[in-house]
């Protein structure tokens, strides 16, 4: 009798090693502008299974258009608060590739992790989340073994190297390298504020596959002017300070609220005070763009 | 040796219980017109691994033109027969986002399930396939945790959450919510039937990276006008009931069965009748697309 | 105790035997040119997940220019290097589809296989790696069932059939079919090679996302000519065998080492020799491309 129940304490000991194990490994999540249509990223992901077969391994983007650390940062602001904790993004938008910028792995505060060049891949994640820890990648420890001569390929070479290793938990946060202990590189861009009876914020991107105009200023800034549904908004748009836009809009639950053609103002999937045309293209109609030298104000309409 | 026996039995038990787990899970296949360069896909990735992080997704394709119910509908026919039972597909296509919809998921009678808003995608499933049971989704219980003020990413905070949660084994289909009595919402289109010698179809969709023009026309169809091999055929396209192309074209197997740039009509790989030029764009040569409002007919070529 | 040890010895070998098994299946690694806007990948996709639920499946590319089986070659040749032996890699870019040409899986010098048609996409993959045995795929035997009249789409009635068995090790090379004695089929193209104190090589393909220009021209031929960082070399390019660009250029180690806009010449992440504009595209700039009829001659530049 003793002897069997050791034989099935051993059992159960033994399933929840299993399943801790399997519990243990975090998803892989890659992001580039290298596109698809060559060898690049099954590159990565070949290195990566070669790290441990069983990573789970997804795609964020691979159409970063091309160089645009701004765009880079702004997906995964978009993108991480819907993994959970544990999830390593590889980032690989990487102008500097080859030069003297660093390398490095950000923990979050809610518990994830990015592996990036440090050029400004992190600001919206740290302007949102908050980073809890940054630290250099060692590369004498993490570099892929024969990619010594390589100067011009670090997402293949070394970032995805680390984050397999990190996804699988086969080193953990302190085995990447060094703690950083300065700031990490942030793109200066217009604040969500309020001033003056009227929001200021950026446009950080469009929702590019229907023309909309995404801001930064989300609910609970925009709930200070409590506003109510059918509710008039002056809405004026700037790029570098210059006026590009100036309209009065309705703001609703969603599109079909409005005639088709007509503008809305509406709380985007993120909850970020958005503007679109009902089946047709606000950012295209109005020539309007997105990134740094792009804000908005928007203030309630005069009766 | 009594013992020693229990202890295997149990190996056994526990050997059969694990593959019975790992058996159980079913693929999670999606489809939406988002594209794949923003994070709106890799968002709903996200919440579908927060559910069960062994889940097994796939793609079918992100790039139905934008607000598309035909073509969405189209792609789960063509794609759906060659995916095992129990596989669940969530299909975003979805230009009524937010307005009062249904939101569905319906169990095909091959036992294969799909989680859409009810406005057309079903159209072709309903008519090949068809359909076993639809469940209204019980929004109350299905929602994203937090998702409760967003009305516009029914995708990922609706759809995913549902999808997730069946393939993973974790509730059942009656779990999803009441079933629907009523019918489904179809797009009406030409059918296939044979009527005083000819044969009459719909123009469902392009095979769009070549150009060729797939039918609705199936092979038991066709084989009542007993085809043979180099058999020459009348072909007329219709637009709106419009002639827009006639021809006679030869019934071969394959592309290099006729000279480079000339016709042919040839069974697609779903076994439907087709019309390509070999090694050209037979759509972009005569003008011809896809869609509810695209006839054709194909009689014999008289001698 | 002779029991006990005796059950967790069991314990031990169970143990093995799964991580055996788990070790056992191989990446299946799909590349066509179907592009991802339909349901054709998807498709083969839903064949091999109905072989083996558990088979890790990754997307090389489906991107390839229709019907351009030398960049089929190539990428193949780009990406292999990086995945673990055993990988199967599944290649459909098949312009004479239901032609009689062969149906192949080839097993590389590196323990990897590829299922393809044979038309040349073999053609790199044998000459920098090299080929361990070719064999006929038995068509009788690998046909999906219920595919019999299917003519038009070998990729997914019979190359992800063979691929998935063998990734998921259901069965062994030796069951593919009988051993191919002749040669494969090979793309005609100039070699890597010295002549005169000058390199001779081809343009195999674009960095098309950058616009760089890709040499087959790998870093121990060109260490013959002992470069040094900084050296400035002769390149002219041809297609045909017509001048097409003629440049002195420095060799740098990366693209920053260059002021934006100036061409240098590198090596890439597979370590051939490249010709790039920093920040801007070589290709465009000088109207240069690639495939067989492409090459170029490297020599230093006079002093």
């Amino acid at each position: 009798m003793k002897r069997r129940s050791f034989c099935i304490a051993v059992f159960f000991v033994f399933l929840l090693a299993c399943s801790a194990t399997a519990g243990a490994k975090s998803a892989l999540v890659f992001q580039t502008d290298f596109g698809l249509r060559d060898g690049a990223v099954a590159s990565m992901k070949g290195v990566a299974f070669g790290v441990d077969a069983g990573l789970a391994m997804f795609d964020l983007t691979h159409d970063i258009p091309e160089y645009s650390v701004w765009d880079a940062a702004y997906r995964l602001r978009q993108t991480m608060p819907f993994w959970p904790a544990g999830t390593v993004f590889v980032s690989v938008v990487d102008p500097g590739v080859g030069t003297d910028r660093r390398s490095v792995v950000a923990r979050t505060k809610g518990g994830q992790f990015v592996v990036t060049p440090d050029n400004g891949t992190l600001t919206f994640i740290e302007e949102s989340t908050g980073l809890d820890e940054v630290r250099l990648i060692d590369e004498t420890k993490h570099r892929r073994a024969g990619s010594e001569e390589s100067y011009t390929f670090f997402g293949r070479d070394l970032y995805v190297c680390v984050g397999a290793k990190l996804a699988a938990g086969l080193i953990s946060f302190a085995d990447v390298g060094p703690v950083f202990k300065g700031a990490v590189i942030r793109i200066s861009h217009q604040k969500a504020e309020a001033t003056n009876g009227a929001l200021r914020g950026n446009i950080p991107v469009l929702d590019i596959k229907y023309g909309n105009v995404w801001s930064n200023i989300g609910k609970p800034l925009f709930d200070t002017l409590k506003p109510k549904v059918g509710d008039r908004f002056e809405v004026t748009i700037f790029k570098d300070g210059q006026e590009v836009f100036r309209g009065v809009i309705p703001y609703v639950n969603t599109f079909g609220d409005v005639p088709e053609g007509e503008p809305l103002l509406y709380l985007n999937a993120m909850m970020n005070l958005s503007l679109a045309l009902n089946m047709d293209s606000f950012s295209e109609e109005h020539d309007v763009s997105s990134g740094p030298e792009w804000s908005l104000s928007v203030r309630p309409a005069k009766k």
